[in-house]
């Protein structure tokens, strides 16, 4: 097959700017000439350098873009028109409400991997999908467009370093040098060498180009096709606003389309005038040479083996979850694991022990672990990241655009709360549970003894989408018998009478705690009821409010979280209709240091608390 | 005065790692390699290198040492007792629930200026108190300690390139590569020259020295005082557990501690070996050469300029907060601002175009916006970091532990929720209430129209720690005269009548659907109360258990914010005990792009749908 000639090439070019303008002017808002600087680089990927075919954007040998500088989305759209996935007119319809075409690229769109548009994070979903390609041996190689400006962020330098450590020679980034932020010049302007210095010290190949010379661009993506052992970052000059002399190369145009009328009809009359007479024929895209299929996914529930554990047995989730992870790894290959060097607290290591090839060490950086697990995600794998939950803060945002990705990544936090002890506030995670539940589509189990642990982690491969598993530090007593079974927006009662006068939710370390208080007041003749709400969202409201109304409408929450945003506020949700008093046990100011049990107690989460506030509730 | 000897440092040193030995046995818990590692350094810095007072550590001109490897908190305990600032057998007392020496270090020790312990924090406090005493005129320098294993968060890199555009040639940081991260080997072992080269590639001079060999720690120290126009990172190679040959340069032996009795003792016997005999005299701590005072702070809110907006007129609270930041500016000289190239739309450029030399520019990179506005507060100043809320998400690791420092720093976020409209989710703030929620001693401010935004901010200067501003995007109309008062922990009824069937709580965008959806009601004969929760935390209990019971103990929430951990949540919580029905009118799944006014109605938080939820409660 020839290859597409440069003035074919540079026509492409000049539709996709000619279609930026046109929808973005459409739309009345969008970022136009952010788009026009990386047009020559978007047209050579997609019409000379992808094998992939437009008719079927999710093949899975297919090679893969992803537009990190998000707000670019018009031209992303107006690439995959112009390759013939949809209507070129459609573009016109450029962040409606109908649309899927929206401000920033979502995964609503096929063509989409992972949403963008919170910057830094496009490059760390490029390596987890460069390192899904080596898992599934498939050649297929990743580019990813960055902006300059977002290469201030942090995350951009984590994923430069896990490339390199990993040796993703498959991975080929392209930073799109037009020397303008949002607010002002970038602090390097467009001194290439600023950016190739970086990235040659993060152990890349660069190459450094004119992002407006087409020969160059084609030259330089040959060239990183051909380097092995090291990803290639191509560091291309270009000016915002190319082609249209009302912003081109200059500032404050960030983000602005143009007027209707006069003003964009000028723009596209200048670019159109720039199309080259030519009779070199259109260009035809390579498709992926072979297809594979990893086939359904199998039951993991019924397939993990029946745990061992005897009730009474003192174990810690976080071990449980070690172990169930390194079994699920066995069941099916698309099982990943991501660690961010704490594999010997958070157990994860046991899965490193059994499938070392699928298991991926980024070294303290969080961000890239959650944005690589998006990415193998997006690629058929069913990534588990995990790390102290309190770090998994650090990967907030990832989590968020997680969340808008849709993507099937099963995050775990371990040493969840006050009960990590001696350590202190900084390693104890209190806010994790209002993190998760704060993404309307994540699934939130919290196992309190290691038999479910096992068998939540089992229900949290098959669930399709994001789902977060919080384990616990301390060891605590195994409560469950193998034939017991969860599910999602299940819960358990541990503790029910005849006579309750209130119901204690609780989860983890403090369902122990609920179960010692229960024990406690019956031995002075009060009964409670006690729920392990094992899955905290989607929440069983249907079982929450037959226990409230059970037992006197008291309803009183503990966790080992802050009051805010955890159990409590989500047992109070789910019951509001009902005029149910729901009282919340939980941490309420910046805890210290101290043995763990001390810490519950200090806190006001356990037993003794419990057995207090239902005494209280009789009395008054 | 005469520089301390050599065998005087490197005793010095000796007793650092005793006692790091001793303090971790005796708590049964900790990091005694990582200290060990560190003794050299710390020793250098402490008795031959800074100015300081260890009778004064908040003296404002001394020069400041930040321990950004948190876990090696023993070691700095043990600087601190040695330099005379405790006694030394205080050390003990490490991690003990009556001790401030927690497992990693907090402000509640007064040695202390942010906590730190989750790692890649502490550089991005160094710049900020850099920073700091370019503000006072200060030559106070400021020493950052790193671990190797950390130098992979890329919140560390954002640090590097924040120093080297401010040229803070008054900041050094030390790396101490030592080889070994948690779990492992770190990927770059103990080559010097790959962290040299990265830093030298940020902009930052660089030496590299054996790490125990004191004349080269004391060598690199000069000539970092010696560099102008960079900031200088030290590499050092050192062993981790150095002194001790149970762990010296083994794996596998992060944070343990060693066992009581013979083995700790061995070790210590070990390390009394290597004393040096020595005459030479005792060191002296150099103080700083002279101390200024910024003194009282102003009546932010008596000395505010009243703003001139009238009633109706339509103005977006982020442009309020610009124009009283850069009054608040003008009122003193402690308040700077921070920004991550979005000042054009958070407003806060207007606080640059009056007082550039404290505006501080991080580019997009949110870590150290927030990190570098940890340090600037914990030397004295009144820091405002600002970017679109959802932005801020991705310093939430940054935020939890500016919640442990207690520091005074002023979060502003805007572009809150889908009434940002077109640009789509990735853009929409719906978690960041919960986020700060989640924060036990944040402020959380959400104004509703310019006058509020104004007096808030005014608020937010004054009121010590830390505070949120949670700003919109689009205009809503002045509601509030220049008379009208507010205060932490406020609220206001702006619609009440004799015969109220609900009370609608709202802030933001939605107070002023609910105003709208308080007219139509009226129309139809229903009245309803509508209360302005502009200060989400703390929160006005006791006006809101006081509208619920004048309403039938039916509360409409409505907020531009998912429903998990917001205003619903915190308006459920505050009033748990009342038997209330808390009806929450929230965003409930991911939003799409499209027109705000289309959105807030799609997502159910618009008049329309306060009306048909204060209507359904009638027909219930």
């Amino acid at each position: 097959m020839p290859e597409p000639s440069l003035p074919i090439l540079q026509n492409i070019a000049t539709d996709l700017r000619i279609d930026s303008v046109r929808s973005t002017t459409e739309a009345g808002s969008g970022h136009p000439t952010t788009c026009l600087s990386a047009a020559d680089i978007i047209a050579a990927l997609f019409f000379a350098e992808m094998r992939f075919d437009p008719h079927d954007p999710q093949h899975p040998e297919a090679d893969r873009f992803v537009l990190s500088k998000g707000h670019a989305a018009p031209i992303l759209y107006a690439a995959w028109a112009a390759a013939g996935a949809f209507p070129r007119d459609e573009v016109l319809k450029l962040r409606t409400l109908g649309s899927d075409l929206e401000g920033h690229p979502t995964p609503r769109l096929n063509f989409v991997d992972v949403a963008t548009g919170s910057l830094g994070q496009g490059l760390c979903a490029g390596v987890g999908i460069a390192l899904n390609a080596r898992r599934i041996a498939s050649d297929y190689r990743t580019y990813v467009l960055l902006g300059d400006g977002e290469s201030a962020e942090g995350s951009v330098w984590e994923a430069a370093q896990v490339a390199a450590f990993h040796k993703l020679d498959n991975l080929c980034g392209i930073t799109d040098v037009n020397g303008f932020g949002q607010s002002r010049a970038t602090q390097w302007d467009r001194d290439l060498e600023e950016y190739a210095s970086r990235w040659r010290a993060f152990g890349w190949h660069t190459v450094s180009i004119d992002g407006h010379d087409m020969k160059q661009v084609l030259a330089a993506l040959d060239e990183a096709r051909s380097i092995t052992g090291k990803p290639t970052m191509i560091v291309a000059k270009t000016l915002k606003g190319k082609g249209c002399s009302i912003f081109e190369g200059k500032d404050h145009w960030h983000g602005k389309a143009l007027k209707k009328g006069a003003e964009a009809d000028a723009a596209i009359a200048e670019l159109e005038a720039k199309r080259i007479k030519t009779q070199d024929p259109a260009p035809v895209i390579r498709k992926p040479a072979r297809r594979t299929s990893e086939g359904a996914l199998p039951d993991f529930s019924a397939k993990l083996p029946t745990p061992a554990y005897k009730i009474g047995d003192s174990v810690a989730t976080r071990e449980a979850y070690g172990t169930a992870l390194a079994a699920l790894g066995g069941i099916d290959r698309r099982v990943v694991a991501l660690d961010s060097d704490v594999g010997n607290s958070t157990f994860s290591e046991r899965f490193e022990k059994v499938h070392p090839e699928r298991f991926y060490q980024t070294f303290i950086a969080e961000q890239v672990m959650v944005g690589a697990a998006m990415g193998l995600a997006a690629r058929g794998a069913i990534p588990f990241p995990s790390t102290f939950a309190a770090f998994l803060e650090r990967a907030c945002d990832f989590i968020r655009m997680a969340g808008i990705s849709n993507v099937n990544v099963k995050l775990a936090g371990s040493h969840a709360g006050v009960s990590i002890g001696e350590d202190g506030p900084s390693q104890m995670a209190l806010e994790d549970l209002a993190m998760f539940r704060g993404v309307p589509n994540c699934t939130v189990f919290y196992p309190s003894d290691a038999m479910s642990a096992e068998r939540i982690m089992a229900l949290a491969a098959g669930t399709p989408g994001l789902v977060y598993v919080r384990t616990s530090r301390p060891k605590t007593p195994v409560i469950y018998g193998p034939d017991e079974k969860f599910a999602v927006g299940g819960s358990k009662t541990v503790r029910k009478s005849e006579k309750d006068v209130a119901t204690v939710v609780a989860a983890g370390v403090t369902l122990t705690e609920a179960v010692k208080a229960a024990d406690e007041l019956a031995a002075r003749g009060v009964g409670i009821r006690v729920i392990d709400l094992y899955c905290v969202q989607p929440i069983d409201r249907d079982g929450l409010i037959a226990a409230g109304k059970a037992t006197g409408g008291h309803l009183i929450t503990v966790e080992d979280h802050y009051a805010h945003g955890g159990i409590g506020d989500a047992v109070s949700e789910a019951v509001w209709d009902q005029g149910f008093r729901v009282q919340r046990l939980a941490v309420r100011e910046i805890p210290r240091s101290g043995p763990p049990d001390v810490l519950l107690d200090k806190y006001g989460i356990s037993a003794k608390a419990i057995v207090a506030a239902v005494l209280a509730g009789q009395r008054s």
